[in-house]
């Protein structure tokens, strides 16, 4: 029997379709779960690739198949299971292996494992993936973190496996350490505002339009065609225009507003404020799920204070519609502009040196947040030193075209009592960033008056006091 | 020489006058400095109250000079020095011996702390102090959190120096551990909300209604005699009428832009986010004050952009006036129910039984935030569980008249470019929080289409998938 190139520890949904594409892509893999009966299930399941297979009873018997040094890659639930593996398999693998964590990882248990393994023999690579089942089956996104060497001896395979984007694969290494699984957690932070902003202008065209799922549905699906064309957009249409079999009903009208996540999107708000980065949007997306939660809570507050009204959305509905899809394109550029801003911060902070233009250019295809506009990012950080994505040409470009719209959206859906947190978050960063002179002079006023903190002058340097003295307070 | 009742280690500012505040209430205390010059010092300029100090020359001296079991609290900054405090003391305390930490100690240190002096034979607690330089001399709100042993030993020395509303004193046993230092914490997140919704406000009646700061001084000034009553406001409106004595300019407008922050309000983000518990108001403040440090990209930004108009505020000026004191207070009420919230979800999580009304009650006096409004807030957490400030009788009444307000404010904010990222925050929650059917149900259709994350139906039990398949992305 042929050696496996690579490892693969947790047949899963998405072990399982990330194996079954290492496989048809040419790469002999040995594959292992804890539970043998899966193993065999997904040999047994694996139909014409089952050659490039190499189910295995035991890690030992996993780590005999492959060819050295071996990389393995582990596709277990974050967290403690990450750990127990890697213990595991410090047991059987050599000096010179590579154990890859390819789970939804936070960074800073990456950071740690990587350190934990230094002078073991063994390297670790955090490796984030993006594009849910049918891209780990077909072709993900694939961000790496770890040493460049051992990036090297599995780049081959991930290039082969990842999404291509006009022939381009979308994989590539980003830096040591946790740099790959920082990465991920902020495209899911963006895809938490991207999708938080999706559904707002959906609240406002059903409840402040009045119109159907289907109809709305087909102004996404119109808006596809358009800048706003991506994969989320996409699939907002489709869903949009799916009945429910059982009912005959549109199928998002009988699903319950009450919204689940994972760490990630948390994740990138802690690390935001952790670097000391505006993430508004990112942070207003992740609260409006949290507050879905509380759907009997929001239930007895519309009880009391009565909902929002539809009068302000009424007029030229033409007029509203096209500065929908122009407030979604400033939104969705507001939030972007945030999270590049988040790794930028992160990448001085941990010493990464993170090419944005290059992860933007793997979000590209792959990834839940793959869009054209992602072709947009890597061009304005090509060229070099940018102190924000707000103040590149194209967007300068776009921003200008898009903010009215914006506004208008934003004070619409405020006067009328629909939701709008992600896009009212957006506008304001946008407001605030580019206000010259703005108004936290009061601030420093009113904390050197009750604190002493003290203050800069705008014609002097240096701390300076108020005339109130050491504080009335 | 007589015995002291309790020590004081470090004698800046705040120490110095918490230390005279404890002499002047009849508790004679040893104090220390690591400087020895500033003990002696500090010894000469106590006055009349010096036969009420003991300075100490060392910490041995320090120990020897207070009666057992000796209370000594440590002001030094948060942090490290701390750590290095402690481990001093544990060579000179003895069993039955308190250390009080009184400084802006993130609770998860005093968390650790705690658990680390167990065994040890001394006790720790962790203290909040509210009120500034000031506040620290003549009467600051104290938030106390440890055993409730160790709190009855220093309980009338604690509530003899804190500030008293209406003779009740503002100071606490909140429960065990990091409780105290957790209240501090979100004390000073919702100060941050709080002090940017008011500069919001001043810079819409600045840029908005082109007022000078004598005549926004006298708005705040006479706000001060309403509903939105606060030290807050008040010291707001002395602000703003205060002159620079350099150029007799208002001192406001001399001030720089860049507003300064230290951990507390990031941190009150942080908990928040880990809790699960939505703080937009307060993250929008923390954020503003990140983007108000990069005043050079803010000064391009406008260069590139244009600011923000004027055109939105003009009509009805009295009108705007009214509509602007209702605004901040519906956008404090948002603010504070989200405080509360995240304080309510930490004691659950943690286990202290936090008292709320309590909380409130040690808050209307000697803090920063203090104001009748809590007043009001101890009576609506006094009936007993309540699931949201936002649900109480009185704050239903003061939110049905404020929010109308409150919406046309961010309409007209967002319209004419000036930002309002904590009002509009507020308001989002609020709507948000009363929308019975809100819009996560597109989320969840989406997370399903590339997931197969599955979904709650309205109309039956457990988790179903959508008519799409596997996902086709």
């Amino acid at each position: 029997m042929q050696e496996a190139e690579i490892g693969l520890i947790g047949l899963g949904v998405m072990g399982s379709n990330l194996a079954l594409n290492i496989a048809e892509k040419g790469h002999r893999i040995a594959v292992f779960n804890r539970t043998h009966a899966r193993t065999e299930a997904f040999a047994a399941s694996a139909g014409s690739l089952r050659d490039m297979v190499v189910p295995c009873a035991s890690i030992e018997e996993l780590a005999a198949a492959i060819q050295p040094p071996r990389p393995v890659i582990i596709m277990v639930q974050a967290g403690k299971p990450v750990d127990e593996q890697i213990a595991l398999l410090r047991g059987v693998l050599m000096n010179g292996d590579i154990v890859i964590d390819a789970g939804n990882a936070n960074f800073r248990d990456t950071v740690r494992r990587f350190s934990e393994l230094e002078g073991s023999g063994l390297t670790f690579i955090g490796m984030g993936v993006s594009g849910g089942e049918e891209g780990a089956r077909h072709g993900p996104s694939i961000m790496v973190g770890g040493t460049r060497e051992s990036y090297a001896r599995v780049e081959k395979i991930l290039t082969d496996i990842s999404a291509k984007y006009e022939g381009e694969p979308c994989a590539a290494w980003l830096g040591t350490g946790g740099a790959g699984h920082f990465v991920k957690t902020i495209h899911n932070g963006i895809e938490y505002a991207d999708m938080q902003m999706i559904a707002e202008i959906y609240g406002i065209l059903r409840d402040g339009l009045g119109m159907p799922a289907k109809e709305i549905g087909a102004v996404f699906s119109g808006w596809n065609r358009g800048r706003l064309n991506s994969y989320l957009i996409e699939i907002t249409a489709e869903v949009l225009a799916a009945d429910d079999p059982r009912t005959g009903q549109p199928m998002v009208d009988i699903i319950l507003d009450r919204a689940g996540q994972k760490g990630t999107g948390k994740w990138s708000v802690i690390e935001a404020q952790t670097l000391g980065v505006s993430a508004t949007a990112i942070e207003a997306a992740v609260s409006a799920r949290i507050l879905s939660s509380i759907k009997t809570e929001r239930e007895a507050a519309e009880r009391v204070y009565g909902r929002g009204g539809v009068s302000a959305f009424t007029g030229d509905r033409e007029a509203v519609l096209a500065d929908l899809e122009l407030a979604l394109l400033a939104g969705k550029i507001a939030a972007y502009a945030q999270g590049f801003a988040v790794m930028d911060a992160a990448s001085k902070e941990f010493g990464w040196n993170l090419p944005l233009p290059t992860i933007a250019k793997i979000w590209r295809a792959g990834c839940i947040i793959r869009s054209q506009f992602l072709g947009a990012i890597a061009d304005a950080f090509a060229g070099g030193t940018v102190s924000n994505l707000l103040m590149t040409p194209a967007f300068i470009g776009m921003m200008k075209e898009a903010h009215p719209s914006l506004r208008r959206i934003v004070a619409r859906a405020s006067e009328s009592g629909l939701p709008a947190p992600a896009l009212s978050s957006a506008l304001a960063y946008f407001d605030l960033y580019r206000q010259g002179r703005g108004t936290s002079n009061l601030i420093q006023a009113q904390r050197d008056f009750f604190g002493a903190h003290g203050f800069e002058r705008i014609d002097a340097a240096g701390a300076h006091h108020g005339p109130w003295g050491s504080g009335a307070g």
